[in-house]
């Protein structure tokens, strides 16, 4: 039996995709694809039938119904160039083969991540850990550019001199920014590589590490279509609904209004303001209506008190 | 600080639980509970407010945003006596420690699961794997009984003679049934033992493994009440909806009833019956309602040809 | 770069290697080699001279050095029939991706393992978890024959009763035995096949697994000839000193014999038997002596109580 | 059951013990020692006898068959403040569970890593990785604290700058050199753990991870005495002697010398200097030596060419 390739990943292989300002993405070789999960999922489910309108539909199956090992049976490999920040946000992904470019033996080039003038942004007020979309001035980015190239042209200057005077590699380093760029080769199978892009290609993943996580999923996507199409379904725009929000969206649906005490379990606090409603339940229900992308209206819109 | 303990937890410490007619569940010891995943949210994200109240709101918090790390600071420690095919199912859950009895060291005991009369189902039909509910006559039903019963009861003294003539435990033990039954230590973090609980509790688990999941879950609950029953809220009773599926969702909330087409995905095969419906998109339309625990209405039952 | 390859995996690929009387290992596909672990080595370690000479020697520096990632960029994927029993020790290496034949959805063939005469063994008196070399007389292993075969042959026909009578697969195959056959797809990264080959080669590893792991290993060393030698030299055939072992090598090569006392180490309980020697420390002894292929010279042979 | 706890770890619970300038390592909880991995083997390998010297040995017995998963029974939590390039390297091992601080949530302290004069070291000649021994003038090294305080005491006032401008947390962040403190929770079995402790209290692992190393040895060895004593005897003191090594070890034990060519395996390059002797063959040598404690004597020391 020939080797399982795609036209579409023969092609990516060994093609540096850019991401940053330095860095890139690189497929490096993959084991497997969209036949390779059918090959498997047959072992446990028994043989059947072969055109490949159902081998996609068998894909479906497997992913609508966790039946996960299957997608284990691909593995792709990358090399990917980072900034140490971002490779600190990756690395807590341990399901993962990873060899790193180790500062004890080697000597950082100089090349430091600077982000582009409109990924400059506010800490956001909603969300404790993102950005805000709100424009910043010209000359607050200005000096933040500043701020940041200073540090790091500073900075490889000294690592430099340090070398020079003969300074143990490993020690020479410490003073160097988390915007110093790191490389790697990383090693993963298709079930943990879809859990890495759920976490990362989500809007709430900072976002150096997205732009990362967009062009891993670009190679993805060329590797094994079928499933990537299954898993953009069935996980990365999917919606995953409590127990209270399924009840709520079942009323709704019988074209019953949701009450505000349908948003308040679990003895969360419900601590009414000036309108008469919590903003605990308005923010429950803007999280149910983002995830279905409708209004939910709501018995009466201020709770009597 | 006092070790962390609930009087729920240590008054389950060393019960066994019994499960099917010989096993057990046995929580051994545990370590933490709610408070050790806030004390480990609060390193992650900073200090915050301390009220029960607010632990509370944190650990859902936590579940909702898919911040699992928290919960992997709890760990729980069971002894477990179950069949050798149970122990199959379980032992594909590999972020977990295990000890398992050797029967190249020791010698079985006389125990062998045979299913209690009610629980000898056929097979169902709408489901390649499961049981169905329809009863099963006395007469078949005693048969069944008479085979299995009988099995074992012929297998034992015959182990027996082998190790008596000295051969090999390793050996001697090989036509042993896999309902023989087989006891282990298994220890897991409470992040990874919600994973085990939503796919064992899982209607489509095994009924004898879900009987096992529920003793495990009862001990998880005890030890750490809060997060189990953000689990139960966010994942074990909550529903995912494919990307299409929110789609539906959307219109039906809207008083627009679904159109058949909207559930034709994927290129799936839609192929319409007498009655000018399609099997599989009545199919994905019966998941969805199940989902939500409504029926779906559809613009037009029959789908014009 | 095309594919990295070797004619002899390609000339392995897809072929049942037998093992046992229904089983087979077969190398299905495979990533990397021996130069991506040198590739992934470069990452870490800096750019190096390229030599095939070189590359080897880099590779065992990776090995003696205990640099393991690299040697996890090498991916190898099997399918392999096996004895139930055979599945359940070989399934307690984690880190691996699998897929194996399921009963509740599929029906087992009418394949069982028995034993060829000549490997059925006595339990050894040594050692309490195997086999013993000395001779079965032909009566008892007729007779061991005769009790193996005949549990499989009267379990079969049960198994199908119980599905012609409709029942749940998954309750039909509960009286199977552990010596029935089952397949799996099994992945894994060169780094922990090293792991399992070398303790699935080792003399203690039960003979029926032992066959397995020997196939596993030739299809291993075809993919990645020279960190398998490095692993023979430094793994699978090296031997491990204990800290006050090596103080007796130190000893015996400064040509001053052992003393007793040097093997009487952690408080471990030295009771003298007729002979003023303790069997421990006797055994300790025989342990070193096995372990370099020497006898152990003793100052005294018996120790003055 | 009383919970399974020493006198010597209660001791230990919550205090910091101190690493380095401004680190420490805390032990926060545990669960288990020395007998639940007893408890855990006993369901293994059948009931034993009980005495507390039965125990050492069966824990002893363990560690030198590499029967490993009892030690998987305990587990150990520590609170750890730490540079972020030891945390880089610390974070390789995958087997734990670990929650650190995030500070796209919170702001970083002001509390940078700057060795100790003592430990400002010179590149090794002989070891790419490593530290001279060689003293370091005075006048260089205090040039190396003026850079490595100078890029600390520059990088905080600007970081704090971007913080009041406003600028995005995840943003501000990533000019902060890597001898920046950071904090976590970092749980782990006793096994993983004495395979961390085998790797960073190497003499080869960087100076400041393994003062991390030695302090949760400290905790370790408090919490399962027997088990980290047979850890030092059969892991970390123990040396590992390659095939060849024990070719050589039998013949130095039978008053035989060594020859060159007996170090000369793999088709290693074997290039002779002027001395007629390889430089690879007499470091092979070498390393032999420093793994048992005495020169070794080679046939004749100049190696005719």
């Amino acid at each position: 039996m020939p080797r399982i390739t795609t036209p579409e990943a023969e092609a990516l292989l060994d093609q540096e995709l850019t991401v940053l300002d330095h860095g890139f993405v690189r497929l490096v070789d993959y084991m497997g694809g969209d036949s390779s999960i059918v090959q498997a999922a047959r072992v446990s489910y028994g043989p059947g039938t072969k055109t490949v309108r159902e081998d996609r539909n068998l894909i479906n199956y497997l992913m609508r119904h966790r039946h996960t090992t299957p997608f284990e049976m691909v593995e792709l490999k990358f090399h990917v160039k980072l900034p140490i920040f971002v490779a600190r946000q990756w690395i807590r992904h341990r399901t993962a083969n990873v060899n790193e470019q180790s500062l004890r033996y080697s000597v950082m080039p100089d090349e430091f991540y600077v982000p582009a003038p409109e990924s400059i942004n506010f800490q956001s007020r909603s969300n404790r850990q993102g950005r805000s979309p709100e424009a910043v001035p010209e000359d607050v980015r200005a000096r933040v550019l500043e701020i940041l190239k200073g540090a790091t042209e500073a900075s490889y200057p000294q690592y430099q001199e340090l070398l020079e005077a003969g300074i143990a590699r490993e020690l020479a380093r410490i003073s160097l920014p988390v915007s110093a760029y790191t490389e790697w080769y990383w090693k993963i199978d298709l079930y943990n590589l879809f859990h890495f892009l759920s976490l990362r290609c989500d809007p709430h993943a900072q976002y150096e590490i997205r732009q990362y996580a967009e062009a891993v999923g670009r190679c993805t996507q060329a590797v094994a279509p079928f499933a990537y199409a299954a898993f953009v379904e069935y996980q990365l725009e999917a919606a995953s609904l409590s127990k209270h929000e399924r009840l709520i969206v079942a009323k709704l649906i019988h074209g019953t209004p949701a009450a505000w005490s349908d948003f308040a379990y679990f003895g969360e606090p419900v601590e009414f303001g000036e309108d008469g409603v919590s903003k605990i339940l308005q923010s429950r229900r803007r999280e149910l209506a983002d995830k279905i992308g409708v209004s939910i209206p709501v018995e009466s819109e201020a709770l009597a008190t």
